[in-house]
C-alpha cells in the first residue's frame, strides 16, 4: 500500500466549484485582449514548466481551469501530486485555443502555485522530523474558501491532517476550561467524563494544556489526545513521560522548521504547524509557449 | 482630500458572502467543543493584540465574522485599516456570547491575519520606493476567490492596483503579438491601432515589450502603457528615456524588494510586485481572552 | 450540566437557508388565495397546538418560517425542543399579518411535525434502553438535504448522533476488507493499522464484522469501535465479552423497537437506529387560528 | 395511451441539483473510508435488490448519484418507475469504480427507499378507492424541499396531484372567508366573484367548506372545486347529491387508508391524503456487491 | 375591495435576490469615482421626477436598491405603484450617503423605468378596451428572469396575467395535436379527455384553435378556455357565438393598439397581447439632486 | 481582421447560468402540456425563421436553451449573429424530441428577439453615422442582469461598448464636482488630477460637462474624455474644436436616431444612446414546425 494512495484529491464537483468562482473573478465578463486580438481558431501549446525545484500540489487545478476554459483543450500532465521535481522540469503540456489557454493561464497558475508551495513547504517540516514517529500536521489555519484544498496540498508534501473544522472533532482549549469551572464544574476531569457522554462516540477528544500538572487531571477523563501548547523541549519530554502512552500527545504553538527535529525527538506523537499554511510563498511555476513564432522586432 | 479616504472596502454584501464561505467552511455542522461545553448564556470579552508590527488590513472582516456569529456581539474597533500598530497594540475589542466568539475567533483571524501581511509588505515595498514618482501595484497572482480583499490590502500599505481582470484593461503579450503577426497582421503597429478601434474607448492599452527595439512601434500605434518585462536597470533608464512620457512605463519581472529603490529611481511610473500577494506571510494577531478568570491547577 | 444544554439547534445562517428553500418552492411567485383575498394590514392571531402527545423538535424552523414571512411577526414560544407534552397543548403563539402568517403556516408546520415525529420516535427507543448503558444513536439513513436538522431532532428525544458524514470518521464494511484483502493486503489486522497511519490522528476508526471469529484480528489492530452487524443476542453478549472493553460495541441491523430492550442488556455501548429518521411519521401539530370572527352560514 | 406516459420525471437539472445537494452533505470532504483503504483503479459490481414487494419511485435518483459520482460508471435498470416488483427482485445493476458506488450508495438509496415509500404507500390507497370515479390525490404536506419528487413518487403510485403550490391555484380555507366577511365583504358569494375577477383566467378556484349549509353560497359564485373538509361518509353523499356536478367535489381531512373505499363510494371525485408524504416509511432495498470475494475470517 | 388590494407586490426575498444580482453586475468591485472622490460622510438629496406621464411599476425595487447599497436611506415615496402620473411630478424622495445613493442610481432607475414602461403601455391596451368585458393579458414572451416583474408591472398597468409558465396550466397548441394524432389517437375529443385525467384537478386546460371548424371537437372535451388564434374580426365574432359561454374565448395573435377596441366588442372574454412585455420603452424618470450646491465654473 | 472577429458571445458558463435561470423560470416543474400529451420519443423539426429584416444577435442563446432541454437535439445554424437578413430567412434548425424543442421553444426566441432587436436597432444608429468617425456606443441603460448579453448586441449591430460598470472606469458626473466642491477642494482640475494619483493607471478618466466654460478646467486636469451632455449641434462643434484632441469627446443626452446624423457631424469621437437598450421591441422571429402532420378538422 503506497504513500502516494492516500493522496485522494478532492472530488471533481469542488475542483470545478472553485475553479469556477476563479475564473468568473479573472474574467468577469470576457478576456478584453485575447478576444480582440486572435481569431477563433488560433491554436497554441504550451508547457508548464517548474523555475525551481519543488514537491507538485493540486496539478488537477491545473487542468480543470484549462477544461473549463475550454473543453476539447489537450492536456498532458507528466509529473504527479507529491512528486519532487527539480526546475526546468516541464510538469504537464497543454494544446488547444489560444484564447482559452491564455484566459486559463492566470488562474491555472495561481492554483498550482499556492497549493505547490504549500507541498514544498511541508516537505521541509517533514524530512525535519524524519527519523522520528512524529507526525506533521496542518491547522484551521487555512486561507478562507480553500481550506479543502490545502489540507490535500499538505498530504502531497508528506504531512498529515488535523481535524477539519470546529463540527467534526473536540478541541478543549484553555479558555474552555476555565469557562466550564466558572459555571460551576466541579473539577475538570469530571466535565471532560460529562463531555465524553454528549458528543458522538465517533468524536475525538483533544485537550490543550498548558502546564504539566494539568495533565493528570485531563488524563484521568480519558482522553484521546493531550495537546502540550508552548512548551519548551524538556517539557515536551517529561509531558511524554507523564502521559506514557495513555493519550496522543501533540506539541503545538510557536514551531519553526529549525526546532522541529528536537521537537520530534522528545517523543511526541504529533507536531502542529500553522506556517504550513498561513504563510506560504508560491511555488514559481510558469506556462513557456511553445507553438506561437517568435516575437520579430517589428 | 487625505489618502485614508482612498481606503474604501469592498462592500457590506461582498464580505458577507467571503464570511459566509468561511464560516461554513470551519464549522459546516456547529462548534462541537463550545456547543457542547459551554451554557448559551455564557459570555466572554476578549483583545484583538498585535504580536509584531504591522499595518492594519480587513478589520471589518474581523467584525463581520464576529456580528455574523451573534449579531449581538458589542465589538469597538481601535486601530483603522491602513494605521501602523506595534507589538502589543489592542487593535479591537469583542464582547459577547462565548460560543459566538469562539466559533468566528479562527474565520475573523484568518482574514484579517491574511490582509494584514498583504499591507505590511506592501508598505516595505512603498517605502522603499518613497521620494521617486513610481507607484508600487499589485497583480492577478491573487489568491483565488479573494482578489477583491487582497487589492483592498495592497491600498492599506499604500500601495495601487493594476487591472483588475483580463475583462478590464486591456495588456497585450509577446504571445499575443506573436499570434497576431503569425495570423498574417502587417506589423505591430497596425496591429495596436486595430486593436483600439475595437474596444470601448474607456479601454487602457498596455503592450509588454522585452525589448528596447521594440517600443517604437508600439508607440506608433498610440499605447497608454509600456511595460518594460525583465529589464536591466540601465535598459529601464533607456526605455524611459525612449517613451519620454508618451506613455506610461512599468517596470514588471523579478522585482524584489531590495532593488526596488533602484528600479524606482530609474524614472518609471509603475512598479508591479507579484509577490505582494502571492507569498504572503499571514501577519501574528491574537485574540486575548479578558473576562474569563485564569485555569486553575485542577 | 443539564441534558438540555447540549440541544444546540443548527445555526441561524442554516435554519433560514432551509426555510427559504421551502418557502420558495410553496409560493414561487406570491399566495394567490391570500394576496387576493385579504387586505395588507389584516392581522390574525393563532396556537401552534399539539394533537397528540409527543416530544418537541424543531421549534426555531416554525419560528424562522413566520419571521422570513414577515419580520414583524410577533411569536411566543411556550414549550422547548426535547420538552414532553400532552395532547392540546399550545407550543407556541402567533399573531402579524393574515397574509404572512398564512403563507408560512403550512412550511413551518411541515418542518415542527417532521423533526417532532423523528423526536418522539426517539424518546420511544431511548426509554427501551433505560438503564441500562447503551446509547440510542441514528445513521445516515437521513431525508436527503436535512440530514443536520434530523441528527438535532433525534438529540431532541434523548438520542445521540453517529458519524455525521462520509468525511468526519472511518466506518470499515466487509465490502472494504474484502476489497483490501484482494488488492493484496497480507491481513485485516495490517491493513487497519496502514490506515491508522494515514487517517488524521482526530478520525474515529470502527469496524464492522458479520461473525465472532472476525473479532481479533480488528481488535489486534486498535481499532475505536467494532459494529456487531445483525448478530444475534447471544452472540452480542459474546461479542461484548470478547471485546472485553478494548473497543466500544456497537449494535446494528434489524433493531426493532420491541427488541432494544434486549440488545440493551447485552451490554453494547451503542445501538444504531435507521428508522429513527427512514420511517418518520409526522407528529399531529396545527395552527388553529383564534382572532378572526367564525365563518358565519352564508 | 398508457398511464406509464404521465410519469415524466422533474428534469435532469432538478435531479442533479437535488443530488448534489445529499452528495454534498454525506461527503462534504470526500469518503475518508474508501478513498484510504481503496485504490483509485479498484472495480467492483453491485445489484440493487428488493427486500420487500413494491412500487419502484425515483429510480434515476440513483443512477444520477451513481453517475455524478464517476461519470463512467455503467448502470443497467431492470424495473421502471411505477411498476411492481416482489422482495428479492433486483431492480438495477451497477459496475465501475468502488470508490464511487460507495461513495454513491447511501445517497442513492435514500432517495430511491424514500420515493419507493411514497410510491408504495399510493398505491395502497389507489387500490382501496378501486371502482369509484374518485383519485387520490397529495397535499402540500410534504418534506421541505422534496416536493417536486414526492409528487412525482405520488404518480408512480397511481395517484395524482393537487395543486404544487400557493401560486398556482387557489384554495379559500375557512379562515379566508372569515377574513374577507370582517373586512367589510357584503357575503360570500360575492367575495368569491370578485376573486374570480382578480386572479388569472387559468386559475382553479377551490373553496373549503365544514358544512353542508355553506355549499350553496359558494356554488352561487361558480367556484371550480368544493372541499368537504372532516365531514361524515352521510354528508358526503349529501354533498355530492347537492353540488350535483356544479363543481368538483374533494374529501379532505382525517381519510385513513380502511375509510378510503367508503369515501370514494360516496361520489367524491377527489380524495386527498396527507399521509401519503407526511408519513412515510422507506421501502427496504439494498445494495448487494457482486463482484468482490467475501470476506475471509482472517 | 378596490382594485388596488390586487398590487401585491412580488415579495421582499424575491425583490432582494433581483437588486443584488443587478448592484453586483453594475459595481462587481465597488463605485471606482464616488469611492474615490466622496468622503465616507458626504450627504445627499434626491428626488426621482417624471419626466413624462404614465402609470407607476415597480417603486419597491427603486426603494430596495437603495435600501441594499445603505440602509440607512431615507426614503419617502409619495406616489404608489398603479397611480397615473403627470410630468414633473415627484414619485419619491431620497436622502442619505452620497455614494450609496449615486451608486444605487442606475440600478434603482433601470427597473422602476422598465416597470413604469410596461405599466403605462398596459394601460393604453386597458383603457382601449374599456367598456366591454374583455381582460387584457400578458403572455410569455418576458424578458428572461423578469417574468414575475413584468407580471406585477402588467397588473399595475391594469392588466392580468395568463399562466405563469409551463408548469401550471395547459394551453394545447395545433403542434400538440397533431403530435398526438400522428402518435395514433382516434380525435382530438378523445385525447383533450384523456388528458384532463392525467393533470391535477387544479389544471386549467386551454386550446388553441386556428379554424372556426375545430371548436366543436374541443368543446366537446369539456375545456376551459378556446384560444382563437390569428382570426378575424368576423370570425372571432362567430367564434364567440358558438361557444355560446361553454368555455371563456381568448384571442390571441397580431393583437395591435389600435385593434383592441375592436376585438373587445367581438365578445372575447380574454386578449393576450405580447408587445405589453416584449416590446418596452421605460419610462422616462430621473433622479434629481437636491441638496448639494450647483457646480461652479471652475 | 475582419470586424466579426471582435463578435466574441459571452462564455458558455455565462450563457448557461442565464438560460438555466430563464428554463427554471418557465418550467419550474415541468412542462404540463407537452409532458402530458406528448409520448417521450416523439419527434419533431423546426426552423427558426425571420417574419422581418434584421440583424442577428444571441443566436447561442438559443442553441444553448435547446441543448440544455436535451443534449441530443440536433441544430444546424445558417446565419451568424451580427449577419443582416431578410424577412422569411431561416436562421436556424432544429430536430430532436419534441417535448425538449417545446419545452425550450419560448426561451430560445425570448432571448434571441430580445437581442436582435437589440442588434437591429443599433445598426440603424451606426449606419446614420457611417461616413464620419463618430462611434455609436451603449450605456448602463440595461436590463438588470442581462448587461453582459445586451453589449454583446450593441457590438452585433455594428455599435461599441461604453464602461461595463461602475467598477472598471470613471466618470465625473456634475454632482460628483459639486460635492468635491462643497468638500473642500481648491478646484476641479486639482481634484481631478488628485483622482488620477488615487485610481490604477489603468482607468480611464471621463469627465461630464453641461457647458463650454467647464472644459478647460477639465482639460487642464489631464482627463481622457470629455462627455458634453445635453448641448446643442453648435455647442457640440465649438466644444470638439475647444477640446481640440485634447481628450476623447463624448455626445450624450437626447440622442433620437434622426439626429445621428448632425450630431456625429460636429466631430465628436463617441455618441452614446441609451435607447438602444432601454427601449427595445423584440424582433419578430418565430419557429415553424416542419416535420409533424397538419392539424385535422377534427
Amino acid at each position: 500500500m503506497a504513500l502516494m494512495s492516500i493522496l485522494v484529491p478532492p472530488d471533481a464537483a469542488t475542483l470545478e466549484r472553485l475553479v469556477r468562482i476563479a475564473l468568473e473573478e479573472d474574467a468577469p465578463w470576457g478576456d478584453l485582449t485575447s478576444d480582440t486580438l486572435l481569431a477563433a481558431d488560433t491554436k497554441l501549446s504550451a508547457n508548464l514548466v517548474a523555475r525551481e525545484d519543488g514537491i507538485l500540489g493540486g496539478i488537477d487545478l491545473f487542468t480543470t481551469a484549462m477544461r473549463m476554459a475550454d473543453p476539447t483543450t489537450h492536456i498532458a500532465v507528466t509529473v504527479e501530486d507529491g512528486q519532487f521535481f527539480t526546475s526546468g522540469t516541464v510538469l504537464a503540456s497543454v494544446t488547444g485555443s489560444a484564447r482559452a489557454v491564455l484566459k486559463a493561464e492566470r488562474v491555472g497558475l495561481n492554483f498550482v502555485q499556492h497549493l505547490s508551495g504549500i507541498a514544498t513547504l511541508t516537505a521541509q517540516y517533514v524530512a525535519a522530523a524524519a527519523g522520528t514517529s512524529a507526525r506533521i500536521v496542518d491547522t484551521r489555519k487555512t486561507t478562507p474558501g480553500l481550506r479543502v484544498l490545502e489540507r490535500y496540498a499538505v498530504r502531497c508534501g508528506g504531512g498529515r491532517n488535523h481535524r477539519f473544522s470546529l463540527s467534526d472533532a473536540v478541541l478543549v482549549k484553555d479558555n474552555h476550561l476555565a469557562a466550564v469551572l466558572a459555571a460551576g464544574a466541579a473539577n475538570v476531569t469530571d466535565a471532560l467524563k460529562e463531555l465524553r457522554q454528549r458528543v458522538p462516540h465517533t468524536t475525538h477528544i483533544e485537550v490543550e494544556v498548558d502546564r504539566l500538572d494539568q495533565i493528570d487531571s485531563v488524563l484521568a477523563a480519558g482522553v484521546d489526545t493531550i495537546m502540550l501548547d508552548n512548551f519548551s523541549l524538556g517539557d515536551l519530554r517529561r509531558g511524554v513521560e507523564q502521559i506514557a502512552g495513555r493519550a496522543l500527545v501533540e506539541a503545538s504553538g510557536g514551531v519553526r522548521l529549525e526546532r522541529i527535529a528536537q521537537i520530534a525527538a522528545t517523543g511526541v506523537d504529533i507536531i502542529s504547524v500553522g506556517a504550513l499554511t498561513h504563510s506560504v510563498r508560491s511555488l514559481d511555476l510558469g506556462l513557456d509557449f511553445t507553438s506561437t513564432p517568435p516575437v520579430p522586432a517589428s
